[in-house]
């Protein structure tokens, strides 16, 4: 019978919902190409949800997807839907499933997403969510697409901060994005050797894990400082105060924003994104459904939607013990 | 006689003052590889004018600027010095020259930097002004060392930017520096095929710049939109504020901020940079001084200082023409 | 009279020919809208003037050229062509042209390209020559378009390799692009910093420009030692074989090829070519023909084919002095 | 009596060995601080294994490790030794462990400095290495420093190789680094969307894996190839001439070449050489020896050299399995 599903697979759809991230376009490409290569059909559904609502779509085929693997955005365009929130809205969206004839559908995006697949999927239609921000904040996975190019748009505009920073010997407070979680904070204050690192993890303790690391710095000799904070930690506006408040320095604010968001994706990006597409168009092919592609010790693997909404994500804790050692020396 | 004092150069000083520029390191480096090429000795003076008033030098000789050519910010860091503006202040700087034997400074900055070597000039110290700042805005050049850079660190996080602006179909407002003149802002709303440019010369006309270009693009089919805002002309803010009072658009602001004066200089900013420190050191070892070098028509020429700094500079108005027909399209 | 004429322009094709360069596309996005800012209707063509012949061409309007700005290539395509050599082949160019109402032709390329535009206006078609080539070697120009491009590409190739160099203390031979011409290895001579610079110009001078400058860096203290070789002064391969035999050093010999043909354009060839993509519409709609565009003075000018094609272009001497001074050191 | 070991360790040595990577210079740093966080005192010793014997040191603490880590190449230099492979060499390099008080080393490099490690460790001297090469073919760590600054930098070219190859519909041939394994080439022809990819672990299916992908390309409307090669399968000027002789294109061909052993390490070099750097520390500080430190299932974790030293690797057959769907289309 599962035999029979799998024949059943001749016409798929794909769309990115929720905020956009680098490496996108690759996931998009890889399963269309993995749909064509196992002789499925792929529909691209433009808008999130809400293309699903108004049948704003386009066909895709190889040529549609060439040299779209190394741009950043994506194609089907993104956005966020009320209507589909609404039961309307999703029985609009399964309408247009049944209208195209869509055996099943691949939604890129992140949590919001998903839980927009799981209401498609009472209605019988199969789904599969591949996971994509920048923000590394979904409990499933290990690795989000789009993390690691934001990881290297970030440092190497802390690298540029840096020069000046330095030349001038003054503090840098930047702030990097994360949503609630300190992951791209945490990692890209590893990766430029900050002095100091604030996330919504341990906001409490600014004293210790700012006034005191800046502190040592200049103990050791440095005359500059880079601070990255994480927008769920709070503004870096407000961190400048704080630290031009209680130790006299006057730092300089940046807040990278959505230049984060974008970009030439990484090869880790292009790499995982492709591996993700593949994946998903195998679970559709095999006749699964409501699963959840990511990244666990190292390999892709897949879990059950259900199963990947309820579970929590916390910092990784040996790069955090990793930091303190690097910080503030 | 002018062949008498060309033997009496035997040591000179550089020193970098005011904001740093990328290619400052470039410029450094020349200074001392033309200098020793000539068989003149050159002292590094750290920290701006305060250097020269507290004695903090460092020798330089080929070795200490090999591989810095790359280097953004400044290995002699800078600054800007209240001290100098006072006659005690040179006074205690006309003494350190005496003291090291300094037969001519290299001063490589603005025109506070230029300011400050005319005051030095007048205590019978041979001075030449290189061109720094990556606001272009310093009128007796066409160019100064860091602009390129800038401009290229601005289109490439703009760019960028454009990527997930597209995918959500929004408007963009991007903050450029500058400081009171809108070259980098023109330059880069160019580059990036910008929407609209707003600058500080040209800001009265905010509807016409603005809001009429964007409904331009509107009605030619286009559903994002970039603004490039001169820093000089306002803050991103407030016209972001103005589009969503007018057009009823919801803008995402970007302030680049202290980015755009650090990164490893562009080739164009490390040529310019080096074919201008030969030039000073010609000059000073021609027994010339008071001079501006820069570029005119572009060759590497040098102009009196009272002159450079008497002149203005607008906007190049065949850039601008160009600008008028690009946007809004 | 010529007031008529200018009533005249209603359509001008626009093509790529020769080798493709950075910024070919911000050209052609330039033509496009300064074309529909005039209500000029712009016809593009595709692979050089084999378009032209065979009638390969797509409508542009300001939509088509949209985010091309940012991208290396040519959307036109562009190829060599044998037949457009030919009376029969220009011919059945001048046919698609009156076929296709065409009052000019604006064609990027190279001294090939606008040979081949002089011949099409012998049949009285009017065109318009912009300069494009990583090798700056058109003579009537200061600058062509994608030569800055190559540059930056090359030396942030070179900048990697030195990394490693450094590390190993070797020496390092790099071949860079410039066909007969030393100007892109001049320049990319001067912004690495290398210890050494071959270009055909002065190739028979292979012990002074090579060997002694190796020797004098030695003395001065470095191990290691980049090597940069203009393709026109022959294999970077064979000039290391000459380092290893006459000083015994193993060089690592690096040909950085077609790589510096592409790439995101930067800052200045998007801006060079948005503003000569403007004055050879300008030029057309004046109802003027056989001009090329360029850059003298560092002001955009044009100037007759014939003259173009006749004048020669040497190395600058300036910076071939500078140069002299900063290798070797 | 373990924790009298773990007194014992006051001063431990860090070396690079054998061919650079990026990313080496966050590994030496993050050494560095992780031993003065736990107040153990480094000594570097420059030039690999040599400098061993030689006694090339260099004291170093958080200041000499500032502002490295963005750093390519190695400040400690590498070298191969012939001299260590005697037991003479070994001597003397064990004369100057008991010389300098090194209570341990820490050596970054591929096998042959672990071989070399573990020799030194046979005269009592505790070791930890740390995988860093380019090549990612050490057998018992699923990442090597360096692998993701190489497949990004090979990256950036070969998108750039692109523009031109598709501006001239032509078909390229790039050879990428990777000594006898694929792993660089695979993954990088994953991220750039290559037609067709030859790794020495599939060298002999020539036919299938290239000609017949270039086939399929054209067949699905291509004009234009990327065929990537490991430089272990073969050079690409052999692969492009049998695509020549056997289907009439005639390929440009691009040896990528040491550019891709330099270069500012990406985030997750600078990530992973600092995670594994820490971890080295944290071992010789327990007392403990002869340990490769590495990536397993996600993880960082170590392993006994001899059973390291004793493993295969081969290519990740899920990304092989991805590949061939991704490629030919």
């Amino acid at each position: 019978m599962s035999e029979t599903k799998k024949n059943a697979v001749k016409r798929i759809g794909v769309l990115t919902s929720g905020g956009d991230a680098p490496g996108m376009n690759a996931a998009v490409r890889s399963v269309v190409r993995a749909a064509v290569y196992r002789g499925i059909e792929v529909v691209g559904i433009r808008r999130g949800w809400n293309g699903l609502i108004n049948g704003d779509i386009v066909r895709l085929d190889e040529r549609s997807v060439a040299h779209i693997i190394d741009r950043g955005g994506t194609i089907l365009y993104t956005a966020r839907s009320e209507e589909f929130r609404t039961e309307e809205g999703q029985k609009k969206a399964v309408s247009t499933c049944k209208l195209l004839g869509l055996d099943g559908i691949v939604a890129i995006g992140g949590d919001g997403t998903f839980r927009g697949a799981l209401a498609l999927s009472k209605y019988g239609i199969s789904v599969v969510g591949l996971p994509g921000t920048i923000d590394n904040d979904i409990a499933c996975t290990d690795y989000c697409i789009g993390f690691d190019t934001a990881a290297n748009t970030a440092i190497e505009c802390i690298d540029k901060l840096r020069d000046t920073m330095q030349s001038h010997e003054r503090c840098s407070v930047v702030e990097v994005m994360g949503r609630n979680a300190g992951h791209l904070a945490l990692y890209v204050g590893l990766a430029v050797g900050a002095t100091a690192v604030l996330v919504p993890e341990s906001k409490e303790s600014f004293d210790t894990e700012i006034i005191e690391k800046i502190r040592n710095a200049r103990l050791n000799g440095f005359t500059h400082y880079m601070v990255v904070v994480a927008e769920g930690a709070g503004s870096a506006f407000d961190v400048a105060n704080r630290i031009r408040d209680e130790i006299a320095l006057d730092p300089r604010v940046t807040v990278l924003g959505h230049v984060q968001r974008g970009g030439s994706p990484t090869a880790r990006d292009r790499v995982m994104a492709t591996r993700m597409g593949y994946r998903a168009v195998e679970i559709l092919a095999a006749g699964s459904t409501n699963r959840i592609v990511g990244v666990h010790q190292g390999k892709i693997f897949d879990i059950d939607i259900d199963e990947a909404l309820s579970m929590n994500k916390g910092l990784d804790m040996e790069e955090w013990a990793v930091l303190e050692a690097m910080t503030g020396l």
